[in-house]
C-alpha cells in the first residue's frame, strides 16, 4: 500500500498524508471523561466516599441495579486478538488497538454508546472466551473484531453461549447487514427481483460466510461461493467444517471449477476476498448486473472496470460512490440491542438493520447511491429503532 | 449505616440524601469521548479506514510505537474483584463498579489520566493475574482496588512480577503514602522527632501492613501492631505468613496482650481496622500525641474524644478536619510513574509522593491542617512531579 491514501473522488481529491494520519493518532483517539465535575467536597462525597457506598450497597442487595447505577449495562467492549486486522493480517493486539479505538469512536459518534477497546494477548479460543466471562460485569455488550477465520466462528458462537448479553462479530455480521442493505438498494434501483439473482461470492472468511448466510436468509437461492482453490461444492476434498457446511447450502447447479465457471452469466459479484478478478471474466457476467467489490484498499474489480459491465457498482472505499461501510450497521445494532435489553442479536434483528439502512437511502436511490453515506446522521437512530423493535417481537 | 451521610462540618453541615446520591449514579459516572469529532469524510478516513491502517502498520513494525499512537500507554486499569469494597466487604464485582468508576473519575480529575474500571467475576489469584496478563496490551498501568487481605498481598506481588508496567494496590500503598504525609505534617506541627515516636497500628489488613512498612522505612523503629486477637509478636500462635513476617520486624519491646498494653504510653495511634478503642484506653496515651483514626464511616476513636488526649487528630471523613484520603496520592502517583515511563512503583517513589503531599500543606500547617484538602489542585501535579523525579534516579 502506498504511503498516502486517496479519497473524496467525487469532490476534488484530497490526499491524506502520513503525517496528518500519525498526528491524529498521537496519544490515541479516545478519552474517559467525568459526567459531573469533581470540584467540590459535595461532588466528591457523592461520586466517591462516602456517597458511593449507597450505590454499591444497593447493587449488592439487588444485582439488577448495576444496570441502573453503573455504566456497564450500556458499555460495549470492542474486543480483538489482532489476528485479522483490516487487510493487514495477524499483526497482534498492540497494532490492532488503533482500529479498536476507531471503532469505539464510531460507536459513540453514530450510536451514542460508550465503549472501550480490549485487545487480548492470546489467540486461544478457550482463553478468549474465559477472559470475557471473567470481565463480564464490566460491560453490557461485546463487539468482536478482526479475529481470523475460521477461529472467529467458534469464538463468536462460544462467547454468545457464555455471556448473557448482545455479542456480535462485526466482520461477519456488520458486513453482511450492509451488503444486504446494498442489495435491497441495488435491486430496487434496477427493478430486479432479488430472489432470482445468480450471486457469486468470492471469499470464505468471516465476511464471506456471514454474507452467504444473510443472502440465503433473504431468499436468494442461487449462490456460488469461491475461495482461492475454486468453487465450493460438496465433493471437494479437504474442506473445513465451515466450508463443507456452506457447500451443502449453496451452489444449487453443482458447479465445479473456479471463478471462470462461477462468474459466467452471474447477476451479482460480491468480493470479500482480497483477490483480483480479471476484466475478461467480469465481461462474462449477465447484463444489468451488480458488483460489490469490497476488499480494501484494492477492490477485487476496480470500479471503473466493473462499471463497463455492471449497472451498479459498490466498493468499501470512501473515494468511490456506494461505499459499503460497516459503520452503517454496528453502532445502531448495538444501540438497538441495548435499548431493547436484548440478550441476543438475532438474525431477525440483523435483517431489520439492513432494511433500516435501505429505508434511509430509499428517498434518494440511484445507481451511485444504493446506500446512505456513512456520515448520514439518520442511519444510526433508524437502525437502532428497527433493531430494538425486532428484538421485542 | 444511616441512610444519609453528614459532611462539611467546618462549614454549615450539608446532608447528602439518598435520592441525590442515586440520581448522580444513574447511567454511571464516566463517558468515553472522541478527541476529534468524526463528522467529515476526511476525519472518518483518518480515524478509521483507510487511514488507521497506517498507525496499525507502524505499530506492527515497531511495537514501541503503541505507546505513541494509542491511548494504552497512559491508560490506568482500575481493577477489582469486589472482595473488600469500602467497609462493605465482599459485595462482588457488579456492586464494586460504582467505586471503580469513582476512582477513574478521580484519576482523571486529579491526575489528568484516562482510566477504565475493570471488575472481575473471579476471586482466584491465579485467574486474576492471568486475566491481567491477557489484557496487558490494553492499558499502561494497573490500580488494584478493594481486594481482600491477605489475597491482596499475593495478587499485587504476582501482578507486579507478571506485568512490565506500574502496578499498585491503592488500599495498601495509597493509604500508606497519605499516612506518612500526615505524620510528616503532624510531627512538624508538634515539633517532634518522627523516628522516636512510639506508634500503635490497629489492623493488619491491606492498609495496616503497608502503613507499618512505610513507617518502618521512614525510620520509626517502635511500632506495635494489634489485630482483633491482640498484639503481634513472634511467639503468637496461628499467625498468617504476612503477620508472622510483620511480627518479626515490629514490637521491639516484645509486648504481649492487647490494645490495653499496646496503647499505654504510645505517642501515636493509627487505626485502619474498623474496631473501636474505648476512651479509657485513649487516656493512657502519652501527652502531645497523634491519633489517625481512619476507619470509615466510624473512626476507631471519635475525633471529639481523641482531641481530649491527643494534640493532632485526623480521620478519613470529609466532615472533620485533617481528612486522610487516598485521593491525595494515587492520581499523582500514577501520573508521575507514567510520565517517567517507570516500570515499577518503588518505595522511593511512594516516599517521594508522601513528601510532596506534605510540602503542599507545609505553607500553612496547623494541628487541624496537617494534610492538604483532597480538592487542592496543587497536590496532583506536585505528587506526579516528585514521583517522576524519584523514578528517574
Amino acid at each position: 500500500m502506498s504511503d498516502s491514501v486517496r479519497q473524496d473522488a467525487k469532490t476534488p481529491q484530497v490526499v491524506l498524508g502520513d503525517e496528518e494520519i500519525f498526528e491524529a493518532h498521537v496519544g490515541g483517539k479516545l478519552s474517559v471523561e467525568l459526567k459531573v465535575p469533581l470540584d467540590t467536597q459535595r461532588a466528591l462525597s457523592i461520586a466517591y466516599t462516602p456517597g458511593v457506598a449507597q450505590a454499591s450497597r444497593a447493587i449488592a442487595a439487588d444485582q439488577t441495579l448495576a444496570a441502573r447505577y453503573t455504566w456497564a449495562n450500556r458499555l460495549v467492549a470492542v474486543v480483538s486478538d489482532g489476528s485479522a486486522v483490516l487487510g493487514l493480517g495477524d499483526i497482534g493486539p498492540a497494532a490492532a488497538l488503533p482500529v479498536m479505538e476507531g471503532k469505539c469512536a464510531l460507536i459513540k459518534a453514530f450510536g451514542g454508546l460508550d465503549s472501550i477497546p480490549i485487545v487480548l494477548d492470546t489467540k486461544d479460543p478457550d482463553e478468549i472466551v474465559e477472559t470475557l466471562v471473567r470481565l463480564r460485569p464490566s460491560f453490557g455488550a461485546v463487539n468482536l473484531e478482526d479475529i481470523s477465520a475460521p477461529r472467529c466462528f467458534e469464538i463468536e458462537r462460544r462467547v454468545i453461549e457464555a455471556l448473557d448479553c448482545p455479542v456480535m462479530h462485526d466482520d461477519q455480521h456488520g458486513t453482511a447487514i450492509v451488503v444486504l442493505a446494498a442489495l435491497l438498494g441495488a435491486t430496487k434501483v434496477l427493478d430486479r427481483d432479488m430472489a432470482s439473482l445468480r450471486v457469486v461470492i468470492s471469499g470464505v472468511g468471516a465476511a464471506g460466510v456471514a454474507c452467504a448466510n444473510i443472502l440465503l436468509a433473504a431468499g436468494i437461492s442461487d449462490i456460488t461461493v469461491v475461495d482461492t482453490r475454486g468453487i465450493l461444492h460438496p465433493g471437494r476434498h479437504g474442506l473445513t467444517r465451515v466450508k463443507a457446511e456452506l457447500a451443502e447450502r449453496t451452489n444449487p447447479d453443482g458447479l465445479t471449477g473456479g471463478m471462470v465457471e462461477a462468474l459466467n452469466g452471474a447477476d451479482m459479484f460480491l468480493g470479500v476476498s482480497g483477490g483480483v478478478v480479471p476484466e475478461d471474466l467480469v465481461a462474462t457476467m449477465a447484463p444489468d448486473g451488480i458488483v460489490l467489490a469490497l476488499s480494501n484498499p484494492d477492490p477485487e474489480i476496480h470500479p471503473d472496470v466493473a462499471a463497463k459491465y455492471a449497472s451498479v457498482v459498490a466498493t468499501g472505499r470512501s473515494d468511490f460512490p456506494n461505499q459499503i461501510n460497516n459503520v452503517l450497521a454496528f453502532p445502531g445494532v448495538f444501540r438497538g440491542a441495548l435499548d431493547a435489553g436484548a440478550r441476543r442479536i438475532t438474525e431477525k434483528m440483523k435483517v431489520a438493520a439492513a432494511e433500516a439502512i435501505f429505508s434511509v437511502a430509499s428517498d434518494d436511490l440511484a445507481p451511485d447511491r444504493i446506500v446512505p453515506s456513512p456520515l448520514d446522521p439518520r442511519v444510526g437512530p433508524a437502525v437502532a429503532s428497527a433493531v430494538a423493535a425486532a428484538a421485542e417481537i
